[in-house]
Formats: structure tokens, C-alpha cells, sequence
């Protein structure tokens, strides 16, 4: 499959099943405790956000999820890690299945994170931005005791700005240095990214979450690219100027975020590895999965602490992971 | 062209022309002032010995040399730098032309380093190991006053030791990573080089040097491999449980060469990303070359001096570079 793009700039497709789950119903798709099963791979950034906000807020007992494997066939992500190749609970094997059942011509990308209607079958949404803001505003009856306010209404405009400027310049940033198809167009690419990393460090220098004193929707958009970033982005990617491990305010922040229960629980870096070396064969034809880099950094002391602020707020952090 | 081995394992053809110039001639080459010309890729690591083995000895005024570009086409490095893209004392446009000149039908690789006769254009040798012993033995006679012992009688059998490890286990350890056809065979070359990185490590701790307390050929052979790996092998050959510059004591060994006359002054980084990333169209299909790493930190202090030892032992540095 062709991931760079022949043109040279990569630009993402970004429409997304924008059918929403709410707490009024509105869309047909109300919130409702166990009707809905969040579909997810460990390795993608994308639904990393998600596997995040559900865990923080709590919301495991109220919706469901089910995880494909690392890698996906040119059409589809499978459910490979499970018995039989089959999700327990959607009864199928990979991902389009849903997809197919609500769109039979659904003709774009099969992507994760996905929200699939368990009676019916049929994928809800795949709009992984409006996702995790519809946890905190719409499943808000349901969140643990103790979950924070990831996008408390007073500080909604700064993180939507601040989240904008994370999507375009470093979330997707990445991609665009990585998928570029000339080299003016990844030299280009590599200088916004790096200019936004600049600025990120620059924000995140006297102060230790992006927005106010307490995580918010904001980190957790800009942790699952930098936890990608060492292990898969800096080389394969080619975003080069430095690792995350020699950029020193971003590298503590991340690994603030990563030893805070919520965060680093839901990362695996195999399956993160797996997924980019061996799915992008267009630019690593070998196949070949790195060994390193080493990981075991991630748990040494950020120090981040002296900066004050409440990562939950008056929350508490979640619990262990469940399942 | 395929550089990636399809059998897994990468191994090296190290049969080159033995023919070797000697003070006493007894190959038919003599030594002798102004008949000689070395051809080199300032890209190449193997080159890069010679030219800084030439510098520190001070041979430049009785051996010319020349410089291909950074990248080669299936069959030849060429002269593509050069006015006209001949080279401007051996008439030529392709390092080939001086092989075919010698070896009608030579079956094998065109490589730099090589020694050219300049007065019938044919090749002399390409033994890129015993080249540069040859300068410091063979060449003693148009040593350059204060030229420092590379290769001292005392130390040579220690010095064949390291260099011999160095060779296997680095200067083609991490070529054997980039080239390996399969994940089992680059996972053991990834093991190998470290395990070596390692041992080098702990050598280099509390030893300014690797032989003795002056720089020596083994000092050469490992500084070739080391100036490439941040910005190629760490990426491009996937030797990546750490950079160099998060590998301490070899970072700061590194440094201390580099920033001797005639080590740094030898390296052109741009040169040595171009011929990586767009020679081996089989790992890099794009021919993207990485703007990074942020390269400023070779000029950093290293505090070696503190471990002792006298980098030209009785001698002197070069004087700055004249070609």
C-alpha cells in the first residue's frame, strides 16, 4: 500500500463519520451503559487519545473495548490478538465488518478509534477529535468519582487553540515529514514540526500541563505523539533534529505524563514499533522492526514536580487497569 | 541496486587488490613523490581513513588526491564534483575507468579508497586496511616533520587486537545491521555492534585513547564509524539502542578526535547523509536524506583532556588543511 504521498505533501483525508453518541440522543445514538463497544489499536496515536480519556474519566464499565493487532491488511485493521481472529463481543473479524454494516459502499479508510453500536452491529462514529470531548461532556453521568475535568468549560477556547495548532503542526506534523514524497516537501515539513516542538518547549518550560494547572484534552493530544516519538517518528519518520530524549522540557513533561496512571498504562511500544516498521512498506521495505531505542528512561525522576500543579485537579488519579 | 542481503546475514566481500606501494617497490609500485593518487569519497568511512591517516602524516605535497561525489551509480563512484566531472589529473569521469585500465574485466566492486598510477592511469590498490599502514610504514620517508606514530612497533600487536574487533564487531557491525535481510539476522547484528559498543565503553572510561596514550591507527579505524553514526547508522541502518550522543564516553572520545586537526577537518556531513540515503534506494525508497541530527554538539567540550595522554606523542598537530 502507498502511503507516501506522489504528489509530495502529504495531506491527511480528514471526514469522519460525524454521527455523534450524546446524552440527548440527537443523532440516534443516545449514551447508554454498555450498548456501545470502543474499538481501538494499542499502537495508533489516534486511538491512544481515546484508550486515555476512557480510562481517566472511567469509563470501562459503561463502554467496552475491543483491540485490533498492531498491523492491517491494505483495507482493514483485524482482530488478530483474539481468539479465533474474532472480537468476542462484535463477533467479527475485522473492523470493515462494522463499517459495511451501517456504509455497505463505505469507500474511505477503515480507521481507529472506532465506536461500533453493539445491537445493531454497525459502526457509530469514527471521528476520533469530537470522540474524547463527547467522553467528558456527554458521558459525564457516567465518569468514575474522582475523574478530572479534561475540558472545563473556562479553559475550552485555550485548548481548543493550543489543540488546533498540536493536530496540524505536530500530531499530523509527523505524518507529514514521514509520508512526504520529495525532499522539499519533507524539508518543509521537518521545519514546521520542529518550530512547533520549539514552542511547545517554550510554553511547557515554566509550566507543567498545557493549559491551566491540571491535565487537560490538550495533553493528551500531544502525549500520544511524543510517546511515539523516539521509538518510531524521530527515525522512520526521519524527525531527526532531535530525539524527544535530548529536547529537555518536552522530555520531562512526556515522561510526567507517562508515570501518570492513565498515561503510560495504555502505551505499548512493541505493538507501536510493529505497527509503523511493518505497515509502511513503502518506506521500510525490509520489514525490519528496530530493537531499540531503549525505553527504560521513561521511568527515571522528570522532576516536574517543582512546577506545582495538580495533574487531576480536585480529582484523583484512576486505578489500576481493569482489563 | 540491492545492498539488503536476501539470504539474511550481511557479509562483506573483503577480497581487494593486494598489490601494495613500498619503499623497496618489490610490487612494482615504489614509493615516490608526486606518481600517486589517492582517490576517495569524503562520504565513505573507509576512505575517510586514509584521508585522515594522509592529513595527520603530512603526505599531501607527495600524494594527491581526489574526490568522488557522494553517490555512485550501480557500477562506479565518479567524479561528478570535479569541473567538467573528470577528474583533473587522471583525466577521468568514473573511478572504473582506472580499475578497467589495470583488470580489463575486474569482476568486482569499484571502491574508495583507492591508489592510482598517475602516469598509466591503472589502478594500484584498493586494500583500504593495509593503505593506511602502508602510509605510516612504508611512507615514513616524506613524513612531515612532528608527523605523529600511528603505528608504533611496540603497540602494533595491540593495536591489530582492537582493530580487529573494531572492524568486525563496528565498521562493518553496523552495515550488517542496515543490510540484514530478516528480522532474526539485524537482531543479532544489533546485539553484536552493542555488545562491542559496550566493551568500547568501558575501554575508553579512564583511557584517553585505545592504544597507549596517543592516537593511534586503531584511534582511525573506530572515529570512521563513530562520526557516521548520528546522522546514518543510528536512522538509516536502524543501530538505534542509543546515539552516540547519549553513549557518554564514546560521545566524548568522539568529540576529542573530532575536534583534533585532521579528524573533524576530514568530515563532510552533508556529503555522508547524501551517499547513505540516496545509495541504498532499497532501504530508502524515497531518497528523503533527514536534515537532522542538529550536528552543533561535535563542537561541545568533551573533558577528555583530563584523562591524560598526549594525542600526537612526541609530534604535533597538523597545520591547517591545504587541499
Amino acid at each position: 500500500m502507498a502511503y507516501v504521498a506522489p504528489e509530495g505533501e502529504f495531506n491527511r483525508d480528514t471526514q469522519y463519520i460525524e454521527t455523534r453518541i450524546t446524552a440527548d440522543g440527537r443523532d440516534g445514538y443516545p449514551v447508554e451503559p454498555g450498548r456501545y463497544r470502543l474499538v481501538v489499536a494499542r499502537a495508533c496515536p489516534w486511538a491512544n487519545r481515546a484508550i486515555i480519556v476512557r480510562r481517566l474519566l472511567g469509563l470501562e464499565d459503561v463502554l467496552s473495548i475491543g483491540y485490533c493487532g498492531p498491523t492491517h491488511d491494505e483495507r482493514s485493521w483485524t482482530f488478530d490478538l483474539d481468539p479465533g481472529g474474532v472480537d468476542p463481543v462484535l463477533k467479527i473479524p475485522r473492523l470493515q465488518d462494522a463499517y459495511f454494516t451501517r456504509f455497505p459502499d463505505y469507500p474511505k479508510g477503515i480507521t481507529v478509534p472506532a465506536i461500533v453500536d453493539v445491537p445493531t452491529g454497525a459502526v457509530v462514529t469514527n471521528d476520533f477529535a469530537q470522540m474524547t470531548l463527547d467522553f467528558s461532556l456527554e458521558w459525564a453521568e457516567y465518569h468514575r468519582p474522582g475523574a478530572p475535568q479534561l475540558y472545563p468549560e473556562p479553559l475550552r477556547a485555550e485548548i481548543d487553540d493550543v489543540a488546533k495548532r498540536i493536530y496540524t503542526e505536530v500530531n499530523n506534523g509527523v505524518y507529514r515529514c514521514g509520508f512526504a514524497g520529495s525532499q522539499s516537501a519533507y524539508d518543509a515539513a521537518y521545519d514546521r514540526l520542529f518550530t512547533a516542538l520549539d514552542w511547545l518547549s517554550e510554553r511547557l518550560a515554566a509550566q507543567r500541563f498545557l493549559v491551566g494547572d491540571t491535565i487537560t484534552e490538550a495533553d493528551v493530544r500531544l502525549f500520544t505523539t511524543l510517546v511515539r516519538f523516539d521509538p518510531v517518528y524521530h527515525g522512520h519518520f526521519k524527525c531527526n533534529r532531535q530525539k524527544l530524549a535530548e529536547m529537555p522540557v518536552l522530555w520531562a513533561y512526556a515522561r510526567d505524563l507517562f508515570q501518570t496512571p492513565g498515561f503510560g498504562d495504555t502505551v505499548d511500544f512493541g505493538q507501536i514499533k510493529q505497527h509503523y516498521y511493518l505497515v509502511h512498506t513503502d518506506i521500510n521495505p525490509t520489514h525490519v522492526v528496530p530493537k531499540g531505542p531503549d525505553l527504560s528512561n521513561w521511568h527515571t525522576p522528570h522532576g516536574r514536580e517543582s512546577l506545582g500543579g495538580r495533574p487531576f485537579g480536585e480529582g484523583t488519579p484512576p486505578g489500576p487497569v481493569v482489563d
